[in-house]
């Protein structure tokens, strides 16, 4: 293969109560990248739409990992990249995961997909760092294997792909503000109350048994973060809003996406998300804030060649 | 149906990650129970075999909930008891469980089967609260569901009962000390660190989905307590040679069952479970303490009429 054109989407990490543990891919949105061979060695970013990101190949998260798998698959050849972003970065979304981890995929799909999704989320994360400073695996890797993701450990990486029932349906809200990841992050408290860690690991696994088991009504009960959203809300405008209306209009549950300011919302069937989505565009119409609204289905498969 | 005799299981609570949350119910070992109609109002326990526990049926965890639930359904008739233990109490294989449990589900049979599981667990729970001063639900659920079963929530009350692989086997080793509940929770902290959490929330995701997914390597990654375990397992004599040697020959995982002292192992398969009985032997053979040793299947029925 010596061109390919993919399709990265973006993903949702957290998942209320699965707190740098659980993450999983969105259908419609993300990003659109070309990979094309060349005789030169090295990366050159040849074209960058929808975004003001860099071109230096050291920097940007998307050449950074292709420069890192071609030297670590010892490739003899280059390759020319392109990158049409298609959601905004700063939106908890993972935006520098669509990149990171096509990044991984397309390099791959070049040398002739010798890496396994493991080893391609291991990859990626390498370019989450270089964007964000932190080697966070939940978007890369929800963005790699498609569905929903576990990260059931980081020493050593272990990914599990976990069921998605297929009903399973997505709004998302994107407010035009800005949250800094660090600062999400330095609003957390270090500790928290043991009784409060039972009651999220009790809905971590309510959750997934739902997922495994098709249980909307468990998923829904289990879709509760007691722990970080308390603290997280604050810097959303009317997160609270958001998510009463989501939830009145039939959603199982909403919260943040990633560390937002995104909030997302999951529902069954595809009547409840018009509905949800028509009750979250109407919460936030006047409230003086511009916004960015997407409806989805949960992606499967993760990235794929399009 | 005027009378019934039924087998109410030992039950291991916590399971290593799933700290209050997660418990199991065991096969080979429980208690026997009669209950028998009789034309006074009230219940009468007229024999109690195997432990040294209370006739006062205000204060017995068995006759109180029998007591509970006649009064409850406005019953006409009354109950005659009887307790075998099949296993000591304060073991930490839920004793009192099997008792309330069992006094609950043997009510409800004389009464037609008119409560579900769940109503059953809460007045089992009622059991606990008067033997132990709090109604957790782990034990009691475990025993009433079989299976694993995970406590998703405590208001309102929310059991889920998760598959069990068939190959799943336990290996318990209780060493004849006393540890009081009260003591086990007073060596808990109050707080913990947010990223202790978040290892042990993904450990109860990983465990919860290789149960439902037959994956025997994930149970073994998942079963893993950085939270309670290196608090309580000072309280049990030799508890890291147990857990290691169980470990070493090949259990999938080890730890402490409910509040301890009872040390359980999981394993795969009858030839493992063998090996790992004869490491745990071993290591607490020249220990200058007594023990029962017990290799059991897991119990995916939970009580049962016998």
């Amino acid at each position: 293969m010596d061109y390919l054109k993919i399709f990265s989407p973006a993903t949702v990490a957290n998942v209320s109560c699965g707190y740098d543990s659980l993450g999983f891919a969105v259908d419609a949105i993300g990003d659109e990248m070309t990979f094309t061979k060349s005789p030169n060695l090295g990366v050159e970013i040849t074209n960058i739409t929808g975004a003001d990101l860099t071109y230096d190949v050291d920097k940007n998260a998307a050449s950074a990992v292709v420069q890192k798998i071609l030297l670590e698959a010892n490739a003899d050849f280059g390759v020319q990249l392109t990158i049409h972003k298609g959601f905004s970065p700063g939106s908890g979304l993972g935006s520098s995961a669509a990149s990171a981890a096509g990044a991984a995929f397309g390099a791959n799909q070049l040398l002739g997909n010798i890496y396994s999704e493991l080893e391609l989320t291991k990859f990626a994360m390498f370019g989450e760092e270089v964007a964000c400073g932190s080697a966070i695996a939940d978007n890369v890797a929800a963005a790699i294997y498609g569905g929903f993701v576990l990260i059931r450990s980081y020493e050593p990486l272990e990914i599990i792909k976990l069921p998605v029932p297929n009903e399973l349906r997505l709004v998302a809200i994107h407010p035009q503000i800005e949250i800094k990841t660090k600062d999400a992050r330095e609003v957390l408290p270090k500790e928290i109350l043991l009784k409060d860690a039972v009651t999220q690991w009790a809905n971590v696994g309510g959750l997934i048994s739902g997922l495994h088991s098709n249980n909307y009504n468990l998923i829904s009960n289990s879709l509760v973060d007691i722990i970080v959203e308390p603290y997280r809300k604050k810097l959303i405008p009317y997160f609270d809003e958001v998510k009463n209306a989501a939830i009145e209009a039939g959603a199982l549950g909403a919260g943040i996406s990633g560390s937002g300011p995104t909030i997302f919302a999951l529902c069954k069937g595809d009547e409840i998300q018009k509905e949800v989505y028509n009750a979250i565009e109407k919460s936030y119409r006047d409230k003086g804030i511009d916004f960015e609204l997407y409806a989805s289905k949960v992606n499967p498969v993760g990235i794929k060649i399009i």
